[in-house]
């Protein structure tokens, strides 16, 4: 097991996340620093970095390498974005930063863009992409074309930065925002304009956009709690923006979602977002919670192109390897769900990313024995729902954790995920639940001792043919309880039959 | 570590738990197979055990020996209660159970008593106690006397029997009511009696109180998940049993927290309760979630007498078992909260119950990272609350989980626990948290390295003076950031003071 510590200081934030991983096969954060050094503050007017801010942005450095050598954290990458780039002075930190035991390195626009596309293509499943990422003191943008970063530049369009060029007064005037408007609209001319007729999906990325998307969530309470992949309308973003730039920094500070420490710069950063989904003529896009430090860490876990296979399967990989479950058990149930699915077919009439889903299920089902044996099905969706399951859509990510609460009981229900479903997504959840139940009931004893599975589809009825080495009483019991679950859903009555041994009772025919 | 599965075929439901345990240390139930065999049906008209039911049992039973084989589950203890022990031919189950590898023990009034006794002794901080166990076929009543049982017996005052009995219509007549409740009364009187004088607190146990309570909780909408040691108030279940005995079976079965496979029986048990509670002339008494099962396998887990040093350590160190922490840093921040705990004694006014519950709170903080570094507060605090956390209140594991909840950020607050705490408590909370809080944030590092500290209580400030064998600058520069809470809290600026070395920046007081 690996562990690097990643140290971004930026124009606005400092931060020092800390990973531990497998190469290649899964990760996680295990811990985080965070200071708003905001190390651009005064830039845009001077052309420097004041020394009250560079001292600020040394002293994070400074616990920083305090921190990683109390922890034995070996491996430490760090860099500098927009604000020491561009400053007159920038260079001036990098030797104190030397001394201190964290050097720095500056990135360049382009180096920028290219670990924030490195973070689109390590944590989402899109092929074509444009990618915006808004910082403090610039906005990268770039273009993926098959997942690999084909083009990208820095703009001097950061928060922080057009807030003090624009916005000096709180809330800003109508004329400071209309200024602000006309000269980002000048600089992004061109590339909005390659925009417009491109079909590639467009990701936002940053602190900034992150912000904006949760306050729009909490308005409307959206039911899960993980921002990344969330879809941002621009018509929910027109009215945040038009509310937000009526406000004064102190009640923007008190806006649901909107984080205290970007209040006073947020409303530049969002005319920024609001004007790219307009002259892009975009009426959504992506959001991205992974960016820049995370495009550095795949750099560390993944060897060149540092593409993971699949995202999907990266990030429910790093799901199961933090809680273990018993892996013949949910090998068996992945077996059985499989045979079920197909023998079903008829009835069910989904495809394949359905039977994906139903596989994944499959394999986190059990995972919330690691909390504890009663109520395991609630505590699996519970951990679910707070995965990063990066690679997939937050429908999929409601669907699994549904189907982990009713893998074993209960009357499945989408619940608080009922919006976000739809009807079709209801019906999915019934046909899957119902399979993956019947599966799970089919390896009550834990053995996979049913070996093979024979659906047969009937008018009225569908019989199940156990096979297999011994006689699976118990897993015939149990599975005969899901009848009348299966025939509300299937409209047909269950049968499981296989021969009985000595055992007493009736014969396992409903 | 050990495996154990304890069988219990009781008059209602007989169900299978498997444990698994490290002896005397921790355990944790890892599996269930529960069924409704309903084995006293009819017994009451025909002092027999009627054939389908016999058949029902056994088929449960064949069903565990196949589980027990297929999951390598050598240890299995198998008893059966009043069902068996009152038939004529109740020993007429014994020989096709021992046949199919699962030999019952019928246990006696006094073994069933004792075993609840246990129950109570490994379950509940208690020393003196009244214990009722109200099963299907019969109420086991036990006197603890320093969590040692004492005394005990059974009654035929089961659910199932009294209701055959009984109440013979659904819903049951006036008439019926009043000639169970003469019968109860009759039968109870002298117990009752002995209860009345008594300081003892009453403890109720088994499935109908437990579901009795659920119900009373849901209308409540009770904050804590956890049955075990919640206090039913006798006003509430006069209540539930004045709605529950007009209505039908089936409407019972919706009535929510009743389970559908005791709606027919519910009653005759809810009138047992309520006239117990009412000549004993109790206001009050407390659930038990654990019953003959949990005393059967303390048996096991622990060396005679069977009672655990502490409930609570038991029970906790379970919960830490589960999620296995950094020692050396939960070592120090319990050092740590313990020195300033004691330091700002003159401003908390708070004593050893509070001591000890900061104590448990530094062993948990962490917990939550084992689901996820973001939100590892909220984390824990779901792990706390879903915690069966014998031996301590309610009111406790509240506090707990909102310690955890924020020990590293957020606005103390007890939320849906308010009413639960009390203003008392929340202010309990408000000063516990700022002192885990900040012990937390000395050992930011996790290093140990801030090994004293001095507590200086001044008119309006609080010094604290960190030692150590090297400089603490990072845990000195996160502490500092809690000093807008300490000053809301405690009234007093927080000043932390140490020699700081070469490194850049302030000198660290407020």
């Amino acid at each position: 097991m690996a562990r690097v510590g990643i140290v971004d200081v930026g124009s606005g934030t400092a931060r020092l996340v800390v990973y531990e991983y497998e190469p290649g096969r899964w990760y996680r954060l295990v811990d985080e620093m965070r200071e708003p050094v905001r190390l651009g503050e005064g830039l845009a007017e001077s052309g420097r970095l004041a020394p009250a801010a560079m001292q600020r942005a040394l002293a994070f450095l400074a616990a920083v390498r305090d921190y990683a050598t109390a922890t034995g954290l070996e491996r430490l990458e760090a860099f500098a974005t927009s604000a020491v780039r561009s400053a007159e002075n920038g260079a001036e930190l990098l030797q104190p930063a030397r001394l201190l035991g964290v050097p720095l390195r500056v990135l360049s626009g382009e180096e920028e863009a290219r670990y924030g596309a490195l973070a689109v293509s390590g944590g989402l499943e899109v092929e074509q992409a444009w990618v915006m990422d808004l910082g403090g003191g610039s906005a990268q943008i770039s273009r993926l074309e098959e997942r690999r970063w084909r083009w990208g530049r820095a703009y001097p369009l950061g928060a922080v930065r057009l807030t003090e060029q624009f916005l000096r007064h709180d809330p800003p005037k109508a004329r400071e925002v209309e200024e602000l408007r006309d000269f980002v609209a000048a600089r992004l001319e061109e590339v909005t304009t390659a925009m417009r007729g491109d079909a590639a999906v467009l990701v936002g990325m940053g602190g900034t956009v992150r912000n904006l998307a949760r306050a729009v969530r909490r308005q409307q309470r959206y039911p899960l709690e993980q921002l990344h992949s969330y879809s941002l309308r621009a018509e929910d973003l027109e009215a945040l923006v038009e509310r937000l730039q009526g406000l004064s920094a102190a009640k923007r500070k008190r806006v649901a979602g909107i984080s205290a420490d970007r209040s006073d710069v947020i409303v530049a950063g969002a005319l920024v977002w609001r004007e790219v989904l307009r002259l892009a003529r975009r009426s959504e896009m992506v959001i991205s919670g992974f960016g820049v430090r995370e495009g550095a860490f795949f750099r560390h876990f993944l060897p060149p192109p540092h593409l993971p296979e699949s995202v999907r399967e990266l990030h429910l990989a790093s799901l199961e390897a933090r809680f273990p479950q018993q892996s013949e058990h949910i090998q068996s149930v992945r077996r059985l769900v499989a045979e079920l699915f197909a023998g079903l077919k008829p009835l069910h009439r989904l495809g394949p990313r359905s039977a994906r889903l139903l596989d994944a299920a499959a394999r986190l089902h059990d995972i919330g024995l690691a909390i504890d044996f009663y109520d395991h099905h609630k505590h699996g969706a519970y951990l679910v729902q707070n995965h990063v399951f990066a690679g997939w859509s937050h429908r999929e990510q409601a669907l699994l954790s549904l189907l982990v609460r009713y893998h074993r009981k209960g009357r499945p229900a989408a619940g608080a995920f009922r919006e976000l479903l739809g009807a079709e997504g209801e019906e999915e959840l019934q046909k899957l639940a119902v399979i993956l139940r019947l599966a799970e009931h089919l390896e009550r004893a834990r053995s996979g001792r049913v070996t093979s599975l024979a659906v047969e589809v009937k008018d009225a009825s569908v019989v199940l043919r156990l096979g297999g080495p011994e006689n699976a009483w118990v897993e015939a019991w149990e599975a005969q309880k899901d009848a009348a679950l299966f025939s509300r859903v299937f409209g047909r009555r269950l049968v499981i039959s296989q021969e009985v041994a000595q055992q007493p009772g009736r014969q396992h025919e409903a």
